[in-house]
């Protein structure tokens, strides 16, 4: 993993684990907010991640007691035009990496996690949530509307819900966020580590290539016509048919064994 | 508020309370039925509302035992082609109008609401409803199926149950429709117009310009596809940025103290 | 019904009690699966059921212990591209004529539902299941991502929600469905036959002329933007208000008397 350990990062840790990422967002005494420097960081690492085909899966998650408070407004006030152009730009990109991943991200959500923060919760593929975390977009209160999270938290959340969140913007529990479609798994702060463990070791059982290729396919679907979608998949699924990965998990299904994948 | 107040309205009450303006069906006797003329009042008081300034948040509501069962059948019978196409494409506009109004509308449900009624409720952006409150699309049970309500229906709510709703045409409960998405807050009737006066202070205690350009880019990014909502947001948020509300809104916030809207 | 019953089936039976038609899938020995010859055996019903007007609601079932395992790996491994082409093809060809079909289509599930089958239910516009019944689209596990599933999955559930099931690939129970999306009413096993009955009677007392445009209109609708989709109800509402069944159906509901639909 030559390309990501080679690179030094202030603001984030980065180690693997088998074939499990860990993306630490370590800015405590910050809260983990999204300085233009700690997204780009956070961007560099996910795209190093990308190329990287020893990784079958990650885990976004933070240092300190908050997930993170999203972006850092102390490097917000009295700037140009083109500073909030490039952060919100940078903010978008970073996301919209996570999303374009070839491996599935979960967020692991110890504690608060407000603005872009919930926007990087709502961004991931699957979150797993501890009892105490709480969400919310509060933009609306410092006249700064939460108006690119809501891009990645309207995907996530029904309409009534999301404009409750945006247009109040107060917590909501954990409980709440899994009943409203934000978060997977609410568990026990105690247990969290190892549920997100066990979820991304879950996905990193399957052959990478083949998640990949779904990941993909998930999202570009979900923007079709019913029609378009389904022959845009049935393209998909003609392709990965003809794969060695599936012609040796379906003959390792009727054979009653285990597969191995060679990832192509 | 000149503009709304000169206006005499003879199927509404129109009442301004702060910055919270209530629009109150008032045809109790025909159960808030949708006439043609009524829809004209509604569609006419919500553009007014929609230019006055000193206006943050909408709450509509309806007086009778009923929310509102909907269009008016005794003036539907036996019309023209011309007469429906007219009515559709009224409601149509009052629905896109409440949908489009910069200050986020709440319904305040006490009773039923059906068809054109349930899509009312559907359109506005927030929704707290009474428990005895009960919902329904029976437009299938008299050979009109509720075409236009669905629009807004299947925006709020997942495809089988607002099918299943469209179908059976049957009622279903205030908490259903929380559980489902159409409504936000299901309170005692005692408490529902306190609760729905505390949602809306709390949406007016924000930046009425910023509520507003939030309002409008949420509708908006949700039709466009993910990269193209995170280039529009982005540019959203580029403007709001250097609003002074929102530097204001900064500036308060680090500073720990209440910060005060200029509305620019 | 002499194009339907003239035709005979190997793998699925045909019967119609009343207005209700059912199609059993009847490969139990093969728990269903969804080989070439059985879509297209379920496909050539469908589309002759579509024809038939004195059906007004379909019931789609399973004999044996599973509704439906999803495609036949036994007939999958080492074939063509043009083989799988032609599957996927007939698959999603099935799934989208179910969508298609005037008559609503009920899944009756009564047992698992996975891949192709699982993608059945959430094709179906309504899904009553049993307790014991469980979901799951387990592609990834044997190197063949649900890409198709999702299709259909992906409408009726929410992003996370089928994220988990596509990457994890694990099952989800009857409950769980419920409150996910793709199921409606969850029942005991001894009641699943007549719940679904019920249901679909609910349909059939209805206009089916009136129900087919509601049905065709609720998913076209539902890929148009706000605006187009306003314009376009409007229009099929203009239309249904024009039938003798919509005139017929507002005269009876006034006169509180049965409606008699003559199907123009």
């Amino acid at each position: 993993m030559t390309a990501i350990t080679e690179q030094t990062y202030q603001h984030i840790l980065f180690e693997q684990d088998g074939a499990i990422a860990y993306v630490t967002m370590n800015r405590p005494a910050k809260r983990n907010a999204l300085s233009v420097a700690h997204m780009q960081e956070l961007l560099a690492c996910f795209q190093a991640i990308g190329a990287e085909r020893t990784v079958a899966a990650v885990i976004l998650r933070g240092n300190g007691p908050v997930f993170s408070a999203g972006h850092d407004l102390g490097e917000m006030i009295g700037q140009s035009r083109e500073f909030y152009e490039h952060e919100f730009a940078l903010c978008s990109e970073l996301m919209e990496t996570i999303v374009g991943l070839p491996q599935p991200v979960i967020a692991e959500v110890h504690g608060i996690a407000t603005a872009a923060g919930c926007q990087l919760v709502a961004s991931c593929d699957l979150a797993v949530a501890a009892e105490e975390a709480r969400f919310a977009t509060p933009g609306v209160k410092i006249g700064l509307f939460c108006s690119t999270p809501m891009v990645a938290l309207s995907r996530a959340v029904g309409r009534k819900k999301a404009m409750e969140m945006l247009l109040t913007g107060e917590f909501i529990s954990a409980e709440e966020a899994r009943e409203f479609g934000l978060i997977n798994r609410v568990v026990p702060a105690g247990e969290l580590a190892a549920a997100t463990r066990a979820l991304a070791e879950k996905i990193a059982a399957a052959s990478p290539l083949v998640v990949g290729i779904g990941k993909a396919a998930f999202y570009r679907q979900a923007e079709l016509p019913l029609h378009d979608a389904y022959a845009y998949a049935s393209e998909v699924m003609t392709g990965n048919a003809q794969l060695e990965d599936a012609q040796e998990g379906m003959c390792a299904f009727l054979e009653k064994r285990q597969p191995e994948w060679r990832g192509k």
